[in-house]
């Protein structure tokens, strides 16, 4: 793939011939019918997706893009921007939730620097992406430039193509991390649906009142700066960030391989988001991990008419959401391979 | 323990001293304060648990306690009584659900014939604790007599004891086998909260409209049988069942260990309810799985003010929705031992 355009034009339709065959095998094991709730749809979905009635979730993968945001400076976020390179730091070193998360559900952890404001010269374990030291500072210019867009975006879907290909993997969550970047997800939200910020705007990570609203503030300004139509790709390129870009490009590179999308919180929803907008297909391969405490997440999942897996009140980002959702699937998948059926059991249905 | 008051007087008060120790730990991990939901909630119960700001969760067993109920051969169920021992077999030869949940999330599955109504014979992998061959049809007479109650509630007490010991383990979830037992269930809920049945019947595993109506007119004239009082042996004496007055034994010996328990369904949060009524303190080692379709747990639940870690739509029992909650508290303890505070991984703390 040599363009955004051959990327999002891509025929994703799945063949779901397979469907009745599928919840018939559901629907003779030694259960109730339907009494194991939201796994059966999971399994019923991922069987289509791998056109099989014996899926399985091999060697799961996490990619967390981090990329840092011009307008951070602005102090849009109660951390200070030098977080984000800190945290890859700690991601490289094992220290952050994601790593930990991970670890408890042996999923294979990736690290992109897309746009961090650091030098990390030649470090280890960190896949070098980086398309500009941060976006710029939206309350004067644009994000970023048509060219650089169109390089996150091949970029994030070469990075997934080439992890999938290299882990055998055909199981992988998004997640995120950059200072300020709930802030840009809300305005993204906004700009793309049409809604009052007051409505996409909450607390992200750690805000309180005043800094909720000095961030609708410093946020609005950054929109009135700008005159956008609706068109995703150029509501992307003016707001950011090269992390949500990627995330995109991604998702786009899991759907070709066939693979599971695990979706994070409400950061990686919005990356979604553009992604649905461009090619509503991507829909068959996503799975919403979990409901965030960000304040317009849950407007989101309506809007995309998507109930998530798990509701733990969390608001981490980093992918913490895809790697707690991974064993519910993996049990998902178990059950369909599993267990024996009324007649192999030799128990009695229903009378 | 040689008798019901020795285990339901047990001082289960726990040392709650490290309490401020755990929630510092927790607040310098790198995350903003609160960021990881209810899963900070999980990590600092289960530190209180065990006493320590290094928790783990050791080789993870579930029991599922089977049994047969006099009454079901009234029809309470849409399934046939014999279901209960052809599920047991399908248990050890590997093809329920139970068995796979519990395969894709390493959990150790042990079965327990509470009081089938079929002989076993010596048949290897089961747990043979049978107290009779179902209980009686309350229709007509108790369920069971007083001192068949107490060798229920004494043997689920032992059993679980020596499974926690011979393992190693820490953390124990309970499941339940019986056809008809949710109707029992929605029964004793009904007798010890003097509720109407008409709030406390469901649907059970697959009840439609007709067999609604009649499993609530059976359930009725079962209750207008028996004249008790609200004392909860008394009621579970009178209506049953073995399956449960083990589980309620079982529950004692775990917090007697200091184990984490996980509670399934609606069948065991009932087992709980009396086990609560009889000692409020084992809600200290308790966890509440999932948010069970049948209609009167989101009730009980609110009655006893417990949050469910999962809502997945899943009603089928067997102790499935513990082992499938039991990853997220895996998780949750991980990030506690494993998460590198701010100051050891060099990240700026909130501005």
């Amino acid at each position: 793939m040599s363009s955004i355009k051959e990327i999002i034009s891509q025929n994703l339709k799945l063949d779901d011939s397979i469907k009745e065959l599928i919840q018939k095998k559901i629907n003779l094991k030694t259960k109730p019918i339907g009494s194991l709730g939201k796994l059966e749809e999971y399994a019923l979905k991922i069987s289509i997706i791998q056109n099989t009635d014996s899926p399985k979730l091999e060697n799961p993968q996490i990619i967390v893009f981090a990329s840092d945001h011009g307008i951070a400076k602005e102090g849009l976020s109660p951390f200070p921007q030098e977080v984000t390179f800190q945290m890859v730091m700690n991601f490289l070193n094992g220290g952050a939730a994601i790593n930990s998360f991970c670890k408890s559900n042996e999923i294979e952890l990736n690290v992109v620097d897309a746009g961090v404001n650091y030098d990390f010269g030649n470090i280890e374990g960190l896949i070098h992406s980086k398309i500009s030291y941060g976006t710029k500072n939206i309350l004067h210019e644009k994000a970023m430039s048509k060219e650089e867009l169109e390089k996150a975006i091949l970029s994030g879907y070469k990075i997934t193509d080439k992890i999938l290909d290299n882990s055998n993997s055909n199981t992988i969550g998004f997640g995120e991390m950059g200072i300020g970047n709930t802030g840009i997800s809300s305005l993204l939200m906004s700009k793309l649906l049409g809604l009052n910020l007051t409505e996409t705007v909450g607390r992200g990570t750690g805000s309180d009142d005043e800094q909720l609203m000095k961030k609708i503030s410093i946020l609005e300004k950054a929109s009135n700066q700008h005159k956008t139509s609706n068109e995703p790709l150029e509501i992307l390129e003016t707001f950011g960030g090269f992390e949500i870009a990627m995330i995109i490009g991604g998702i786009f590179a899991a759907a070709k391989n066939k693979s599971i999308i695990l979706i994070d919180g409400f950061i990686v929803s919005i990356a979604y988001l553009f992604a649905y907008k461009l090619n509503p297909e991507i829909k068959n391969y996503s799975f919403f991990s979990h409901l965030s405490e960000e304040k317009a997440h849950i407007s989101l999942l309506k809007f995309l008419n998507q109930d998530p897996i798990l509701k733990l009140n969390m608001r981490l980002g980093e992918g913490t959401g895809a790697a707690l959702a991974y064993p519910i699937l993996k049990t998902a998948v178990g059950f369909l391979n599993d267990m024996a059926s009324f007649d192999e059991a030799g128990v009695s249905n229903k009378e």
